[in-house]
């Protein structure tokens, strides 16, 4: 029960959506104290009734006003929403944790791992009375980050070349619910609900659905590629990914092939992931036994496997790596709620 | 009807596996002549009927004398049965193209994409009397050769990493029954039956099933290291890949970056594409049309889209690209069929 005098005062924005839900089983699962706590939606969804912690709440309509005297607000309601009321709550003084894309390259916003870069944050506080924004970067990077950053550390990595195998939950709740609903559709001989994507999800594979820029790559693509270069404050990283979206539910998945500047043998590599933070390294080559996304579905670490010297380079200088994260929570809800924890 | 006195006699060996079912149907599709069909099998199998072309069958045992008389085998019955019994055919005097892995690598042994590489089996012909080996080669080397090839004559290929997004088929019928039976129960509440792969694969994917070796590759990834070097005739070509099972039916997706020897811009890889034989370009960034292994399925062109410049390298020395084929077609019966042609 961490309903306590002390505490900041909280909001969620976005309360009822997927990620919403998790910022509260997250502030749960983490005893995060707080003092009160503002659950906040859009108007169609305000009225509806969130039991938190043994206490019941409404859910309140999303309006400027909604942040007064709210300490830290915890955003995940979409870019446009983030982007009309992420200032508001600003200057009403509220360190505002966004979850979406809206200002995650603006300069002088923080782009937080709080396991790879807490020091950009640094002078952030509760209690001091100003408002800032901190923005919380895409699952997939936080995914690859966090195995990347500790073999960043050690050998500098100079390229990397990523494939995702992204989960439905990226798209949202909804999403979810289609990927089930098709999947009852084609395994009964009807023809799948198309809503949310334009095509069939159940049993296929697509390119991811963000926009596809002028240079070839999508959003989600280029996110990975440019917050890459941002969290590690190196204009110079070269990055290049593709992302697809696969018929799983709540995890993503990566594959990770790396160039680095100094040799680091597998042995050493495995080592280094060992023992990082929030890392579990699962690599059981005699039984098969590597990350699977629905292993790591409700888990709070990273998984890391098939960690290996990459054969189509010379000495020590490439490795590839397979990792798994669950997209809700360490892809978003739980690194927010880990961005919180740090203004306290 | 492309049974005639003119033909040569052929056996199917596997018949009635997924494969051995694909290679009848692209027989007919293609209208391939022959003067008789023998349809072979485990003793398991032996008494039952199949119909093909107009025609009863009864599947018969497979044993040495089966040979007698074959001109051309067509064998998918794992490697221990073509280790067996491939040799036996050979000495009878039948040319054998075996679906396995069991001969790829053999000095003297073509490994043989048509559109690829046909001279690595020239002097191979039905009517010489003459027994020999063809193998196909693995399906994920086939589908993304298929791509890779047109673009390696352009501008020579030095490396690719490959990631993997493979299908069921590609462990047999049976894996596609389980994963049928486990999505029903998944989506039921129930615990899945595991028999085929060693963990829930309805909704998950998992790495590669096949041994992982002391160099912390797996079997399927060495594949396509090793007969990518072989097909292309060329040691030094640089290969890594990370091949991924995932809860798709019948076709494989591979993303596909390349570092070329000399520049080649997305534009002029567009067009090579557009123009190789056995590849159809899907590659509509407005509407994000691009391949998916559900619209490949049952095809025999492999797809090919996601063409663009690679961000992470200097000029127009690298390209990413994304691929889909049908695992069962042009990954194993339909190549193995071609081959046949090239016999005639």
């Amino acid at each position: 029960m961490a309903l306590q005098e002390t505490g900041p005062s909280l909001a969620v924005v976005g309360v009822t959506g997927a990620v919403g839900q998790e910022f509260l089983s997250v502030l749960s699962d983490r005893d995060f104290p707080y003092r009160s706590i503002k659950m906040l939606a859009s108007k169609r969804s305000a009225g509806q009734n969130i039991s938190f912690q043994d206490k019941n709440y409404v859910v309140e309509e999303l309006t400027a006003d909604s942040f007064n005297g709210v300490d830290i607000a915890l955003f995940s309601a979409g870019g446009s929403i983030s982007k009309e009321f992420g200032p508001l709550a600003v200057e009403r003084g509220s360190i505002v944790v966004d979850n979406s894309s809206a200002f995650r390259m603006d300069d002088g916003v923080p782009l937080v791992i709080p396991e790879v870069n807490p020091d950009a944050m640094k002078g952030i506080k509760v209690g001091n009375g100003k408002g800032a924004l901190i923005a919380n970067p895409n699952c997939s990077t936080i995914i690859c980050l966090m195995a990347a950053t500790p073999l960043h550390r050690h050998s500098k990595v100079l390229r990397m070349v990523v494939s995702t195998y992204q989960a439905a939950s990226g798209a949202g709740a909804a999403a979810m619910r289609e990927l089930e609903q098709q999947t009852h559709e084609v395994l009964a001989g009807k023809e799948p609900t198309c809503d949310i994507f334009q095509r069939q999800y159940a049993f296929n594979l697509f390119s991811h659905n963000s926009s596809v820029l002028p240079n070839g790559y999508n959003e989600e693509e280029m996110k990975l590629v440019k917050e890459t270069r941002k969290i590690w404050n190196d204009p110079n990283i070269k990055v290049t990914a593709t992302c697809i979206r696969v018929p799983v539910m709540r995890a993503h998945a990566e594959s990770v092939n790396f160039q680095f500047e100094t040799p680091l043998d597998e042995e050493t590599a495995r080592d280094i992931l060992k023992n990082a933070p929030g890392v579990v390294v699962i690599d059981d080559r005699a039984s098969n036994n590597f990350p699977t996304p629905l292993e790591v579905s409700n888990k709070d670490d990273v998984a890391v496997g098939r960690i290996r010297r990459d054969l189509s380079q010379d000495g020590n200088y490439g490795l590839d790596i397979f990792v798994c994260g669950d997209q809700i929570r360490k892809g978003a809800a739980l690194n927010a709620v880990q961005i919180a924890e740090l203004l306290l």
